[in-house]
């Protein structure tokens, strides 16, 4: 019998990040939640001038801190050492949670919220707990009932905001909160904004870096700036906490060429906020096609996904958008939720008219089914 | 004070990958263990096509794993759930240690050998124990020496093959002696094949996948492939094995790009045996103006790396080759040996007469370094 650690032995991650969603001909593809609209065309121009050299090396390029701390420079002080490159920030979760794990550190987050992170706390042995998000309230946040958990035996506090799956923001005033509470108790407090690039980084936690050494932001070029394929992505942090976390990586993370077209894609930001306007537009039309059966949960109309629920809490809404051409994100990928709830990502503007129909064909389905279910 | 784990707290990463070696102008930098002589055109070309979606979604590419598997086919049956890709193998090892890394889980190893593999299983907070390779016998590697520590309290064994940084290889048939007294006592072998591709894969452990479960070989793109800035590498295993692996990981490790160019490589390694026979050349020539007071250690000729010292325990030959134009790791950056070791890379065809210039020189100053001491 080989040696292997207990919790991978005893215990089954759960996470949709396995990329083998199988997605019927003339189905839509809603699972990833990329941007539906694509990245910045600069960043392929940076990318055909890439040379030998740049592929023959070890990545040294430090041009991509540089413009990392540009990027942020009205809103935080940020050094080449309050950063660390990482691929993608699934990668930034890994190394984070490393931090922490102790054999039954305890960490705190609500529920739903990203997944991996959470298989990933438990399958290091760490005890996750969370505070589930009110249904009856549309799985609204609610920053009281989050403050009156932060007690001084937690590790750290996760946060994903926007939250996946629901896509609704946390305001900087409540991450400040958050942060003032758990300075106090000595907690860290991890903010994952992976889908941060979906709105304004004057929201981002980013501005209270330099008055909270309790705080972690993790970022990635995968979501807004529509970049998955190069993983590239990074933490902020104090130069304390970001030294400890280099004890257990390398500085090799993101390649040379992603490096290069990180750097331009920051360097050309602007693009995004035409993006996640027609988001808004869009969420708001898929809102009046839907409403009566299925509901949205809260939500924040820029980001591009959103989570879906039946009224009726029997109902399995992930089959039944199935069987109506939308493959998305089942909810029992996620904490506290089950099939009656689906996270959905917008489609590309192309589909969007035949999207819309789906959809409304679904709503209609869902009442049926809500019917069927009431007989 | 946060919670951060012991092992971050109390120690310190010993690890010559961080990229901040100052190379003085006029030297020449023998630090990184890449191909001196470039990657295959090839992958240069592949690049090229890379088209905007492959930038924009998840890499999920799966050509690739058939790459992997066409390339050993000869010599074992690997199928895609044999494979792990991992960002780079130093990656690799991260994933490798956290399917063991429970408080005191004991690993075994030879010293020297890679030491970021020892680092990172003595920060996650295991017991690494080392055979000392003997300085009188030109640290070569000793096969019983190592079988009469395998003992049924480990975990694993990690060896590095070429090792790091003599450059000198185990046997297939030592392997197998490994492999056979680890399997009796429930231990796992891993195999660090980074620097394998300088040697013929006839000589690879995959060739005894087949028969061995307990057998994890870390292959890389980084140093015989010379694509160190692409980040990409792979672990082969059985599939139970690469199961547990995938829980702790995501399926998004190596970017799009570079899943291509990879498999691109592979398809072109005819170059490979070109360049070691180059090396094993240049070695030889090495080996003809130093010897009298500086000396290599045991290493395969085709390996692009050696380890030199002084014969003299006391000399520090790491600030004797920097005083020299020769910038390469010092030994204190591995376990049992100090800078009276160097670990030394060829340098480009280009510069190769200076560089036996410079290591001529060596040899000269090493002799009066010798004399000093003595007086």
């Amino acid at each position: 019998m080989m040696k292997i650690r207990e919790e991978l032995l005893a215990m089954k991650k759960n996470s949709y990040a396995n990329g083998d969603f199988d997605i019927p001909e003339g189905s839509m593809d809603c699972t990833e939640g990329v941007n539906p609209y694509g990245c910045p065309e600069e960043v392929l121009a940076v990318f055909r001038q890439i040379r030998l050299e740049e592929i023959i090396n070890y990545p040294h390029d430090v041009k991509v801190y540089e413009a990392v701390c540009d990027y942020w420079s009205d809103l935080a002080s940020l050094e080449k050492d309050n950063i660390m490159l990482t691929d993608g920030s699934i990668a930034a979760i890994y190394i984070v949670n490393n931090l922490f794990a102790q054999k039954g550190a305890k960490v705190l987050g609500v529920a739903p919220q990203f997944s991996d992170y959470v298989s990933n706390a438990r399958l290091l042995g760490m005890n996750y707990r969370y505070v589930a998000l009110d249904r009856a309230d549309r799985y609204k946040f609610d920053v009281n009932a989050l403050l009156a958990q932060i007690t001084d035996d937690l590790a750290a506090v996760y946060l994903d905001n926007p939250n996946n799956p629901t896509g609704q923001m946390i305001t900087a005033g409540e991450i400040e909160m958050v942060l003032r509470r758990a300075k106090a108790k000595g907690v860290c407090v991890i903010l994952d904004e992976a889908y941060g690039d979906f709105v304004s980084k004057r929201e981002s936690a980013m501005q209270l870096m330099d008055e909270y050494e309790n705080l972690i932001v993790l970022r990635t070029l995968s979501k807004g700036f529509g970049m998955a394929g190069i993983r590239a992505g990074y933490i902020a942090a104090s130069k304390e906490l970001i030294g400890f976390m280099s004890q257990i990586t390398n500085p090799y993370a993101v390649g040379q060429m992603s490096r290069r077209m990180m750097a331009a894609a920051l360097d050309n930001a602007y693009r995004l906020e035409r993006d996640t306007q027609e988001f808004a537009s869009a969420k708001v039309k898929v809102r009046r096609v839907i409403g009566e059966n299925i509901k949205m949960a809260a939500t924040d109309d820029r980001a591009p996904i959103f989570l879906l629920y039946h009224k009726d809490p029997t109902v399995d809404l992930y089959r039944l958008l199935v069987e109506n051409g939308i493959v998305a994100v089942p909810g029992s990928a996620f904490d506290a939720i089950d099939n009656n709830c689906v996270r959905v990502r917008l489609s590309s503007e192309e589909d969007f008219p035949q999207y819309l129909k789906l959809l409304a064909r679904a709503e209609v389905a869902a009442g049926q089914a809500g019917k069927t279910k009431s007989i």
